[in-house]
């Protein structure tokens, strides 16, 4: 990693400290490998360390390095590309496989997610009830995202009434019924966002870490037939969007490109 | 905001400060009011300054923090749905006036980018120029993204030589040019990102600020005939994708759904 002292920038010094830690990932360091504690680091490059500390977060945030208590700071592997489905969803997993289903229950919807699925407040307020599918998302065993999916009961009339009230064997009922109304379309929003306790908890993070936020409404019958908020590990994943098939933007291309 | 003390709970402390911050943000708070100084506001719900700071640090990443220094911590507006372009791209700007080309130039093209357009990286060492077209998006006047498209020179080759070699007239030739290749496809992937310094500066923030980086691929002749590397400001905008028309998810329903 070298000696190099950091000489008077006209750019942030921790910035100009970020770059050369960025071009020393690159070439002295392997992935998962620990680096120096902060004190021998700051020393090495001749910075407070505060400076050092905002530029590791830089890192933290570009997915190049993971911080972990207990661990110390580890040289990040490189982010997973994960595809949104812009297609037609298959709910119950014929294909994707990587979303399971864990949970269902029919607890109060919150205002905002009603005004989403065009629900009357009122209606909810008076008790229809709003199916709220709770599923983990998998790649290469490692969970990736934590969705909330609300299907109101109009959206599942036929629904079995006589089936567990919860549970994931209530949620594959609700997605098998979910799979039978003709969506004619959908439209997302990606933003970020801050891990939630029941979140963070399923993803393997703190409270607080930073997530991407995808919220997905489909629509069948002139109406919005269900809404998804699903949590991805900002750290690990890029998020693919493709119509073009599934070409992959391999990781060392996209994050060196960006 | 009223004077409740947190009792003992599950859930890191400061994660049910930041509930309990967030119901007094929705009722008691409006947009762009500067809240009470952080000792203040510790003594008011009866937690220590790192708790509070780490609660206020996730309510900044929800987008409903704005710390500035010399003003101290605002509620910030709500976030703006900016809607990435699924369509044919429309170079010119006909219709997206948004977009401003505000720099061409010549430079090196860093490898990874190479890749991504799968060009030879001999080829490239031996001076095959690709052209860096630098864009500024705004959106209601404000800057929302900084955008660095990078064309092979193969891919306009009608360019003039004899135009302006760099600046905005030079960007808009090669836009001209570029609008004329029949794009066959694109994809593209969203992931968490730090500003760079020249991004920062574009859109009025510090150096490592968190951004959403949008990498897109244009196709065209079986090839890669650009690609787009976008840096959007996390704090203020929200991305859209919307295969249904403009729907537009509105900053209340989307915030409070997720």
């Amino acid at each position: 990693m070298g000696t190099t002292q950091l000489g008077s920038v006209a750019e942030p010094k921790y910035w100009h400290l970020k770059t050369v830690l960025t071009e020393a990932l690159d070439t002295d360091f392997s992935v998962g490998e620990i680096l120096p504690n902060e004190r021998d680091l700051a020393a090495r490059f001749g910075v407070a360390r505060a400076t050092l500390r905002q530029a590791l977060e830089q890192l933290e945030l570009e997915g190049r390095l993971q911080r972990r208590r207990g661990v110390g700071t580890t040289v990040a592997p490189p982010r997973v590309g994960v595809a949104v489905p812009t297609a037609r969803p298959d709910w119950t997993g014929a294909v994707g496989e990587d979303w399971q289903p864990v949970d269902c229950t029919a607890t109060a919807v919150p205002a905002a997610v009603a005004k989403l699925l065009d629900l009357d407040i009122e209606a909810v307020e008076a008790g229809t009830p709003v199916h709220t599918v709770r599923r983990i998302r998998l790649s290469h065993g490692q969970p990736v995202a934590a969705e909330l999916l609300y299907v109101p009961g109009s959206s599942v009339p036929d629904l079995s009434a006589i089936d567990a009230p919860a549970g994931p064997v209530r949620a594959r009922s609700v997605l098998r019924e979910l799979e039978r109304v003709g969506l004619e379309g959908q439209d997302r929003a990606v933003e970020l966002g801050s891990a939630s306790a029941d979140d963070a908890k399923e993803l393997d993070r703190l409270p607080g870490a930073p997530v991407l936020v995808v919220t997905t409404r489909y629509f069948a019958r002139g109406g919005t037939a269900a809404v998804s908020v699903a949590t991805y590990r900002a750290d690990t994943c890029r998020l693919t969007f493709g119509d073009s098939g599934a070409v992959e933007i391999s990781h060392e291309q996209e994050r060196r490109a960006s």
